[in-house]
């Protein structure tokens, strides 16, 4: 078995939100699909450990909110590298309460369909959550992020909880490169962090101390030269 | 609700084949995700009117061949737009058998994986299959075929019973076309059709009675001015 050829597998990138009570959360997720046109319903797999796998089982309710291609990584991040439990994930993101009462993202955001769980089945480490859509609206025009564009372009990385997760993920070959060791995010100097404002060309040691990881906010002291 | 949101969710292409017996068969898909990382296994959602589902029911069996992004229209519409039931779909298509003895695509395709079915639930018109990958491989480097790119540049049309069939899909505007009543696809004079030997500006009159629609394979005075 070659797990490589999973690699080749297209899929978007979303962020899926719910509610529990007056409580929200919601995760960055890749694995959407439309299951039935008649009538139109998605089916999404979420890792059981998740705060919004669980508000979904309680609510029967979610929201898929698309992000363009020009979303920032540290919101992405900050949607698949921390938890709900622990830190509230909307601070600075514009939203408001769907029809369901699950939040929309309203940041980078192209499309948003809001479904009511129909069927649900568990697979073991994931749920695969199966929901009619009740309502749906495009916010803008724009090309929708894709899960290669994250990883190739923007150079994203992958939170240990998503289906997709591989132990060795492949890196761009670089000489001066440093490695954040909470979520695996390599800063390349050649190519900066142009959405946290650092130009392609700075040196890591050039870097102010305030700035953070991208893709999971870690501080500059936990990143090591690889 | 605004159905044009479903169009910012972001696919792959795909042939699935299963067996039953000594019988083989394969469709097209797209709705196919991979839903756990331990072990690695997939989801696809696939008609229950399709032979392929009925034979997955019964061999518990499937392949998922990823098509590179220069297969043609016509291997992807013989997949697609034909059934099974009336043709031998695998005529010209080189494969092979598989571990699990559904065959694999060797044309056109960059990567397989070939699961066995560990979950199944039927949700209304579909049936979403959870398979753990047995086997998988990479047979050539290359890009993968999204479904954008088959629609937006290849301009290729969804069979009625695709999850993402929409009753009016939405077409580039041109002035010399021609649309299949059959199956939808569309010549465009400006475009011509590079894969069955037609170059772009060709107008529709001058194109030989022997060319076929590149989807579905229909005789050319199934085509009438749009």
């Amino acid at each position: 078995m070659n797990p490589k050829a999973l690699f080749n597998i297209s899929y978007g990138l979303y962020i899926v939100t719910s509610k529990n009570g007056d409580n929200i959360n919601g995760q960055t997720a890749n694995a959407l699909i439309q299951v039935t046109a008649e009538p139109p319903a998605l089916a999404i797999g979420l890792n059981n450990k998740n705060l919004t796998n669980e508000y979904i089982k309680k609510s029967k309710v979610f929201v898929v909110s698309i992000l363009s291609q020009d979303a920032p990584l540290n919101m992405i991040g900050q949607f698949g590298f921390k938890s709900g439990r622990d830190t509230d994930k909307f601070e600075n993101i514009n939203h408001k309460q769907g029809k369901t009462g699950a939040p929309i993202i309203l940041d980078n955001t192209l499309a948003y369909l809001e479904a009511k769980v129909t069927h649900e089945m568990d697979v073991g480490t994931h749920t695969i959550f199966v929901g009619e859509i009740v309502e749906s609206d495009v916010l803008k025009d724009g090309k929708p992020m894709t899960y290669a564009y994250y990883h190739q372009v923007k150079r994203g990385t992958t939170p240990k909880t998503a289906p997709t997760y591989q132990k060795e993920e492949i890196k761009p070959a670089s000489s001066t490169r440093y490695k954040c060791f909470i979520c695996g995010y390599i800063y390349d100097q050649e190519k900066g962090d142009p959405d946290g404002g650092i130009a392609p060309g700075t040196p890591f040691e050039d870097i102010p101390d305030t700035w953070t990881c991208p893709t999971c906010g870690a501080s500059k002291d936990q990143f090591k030269k690889v």
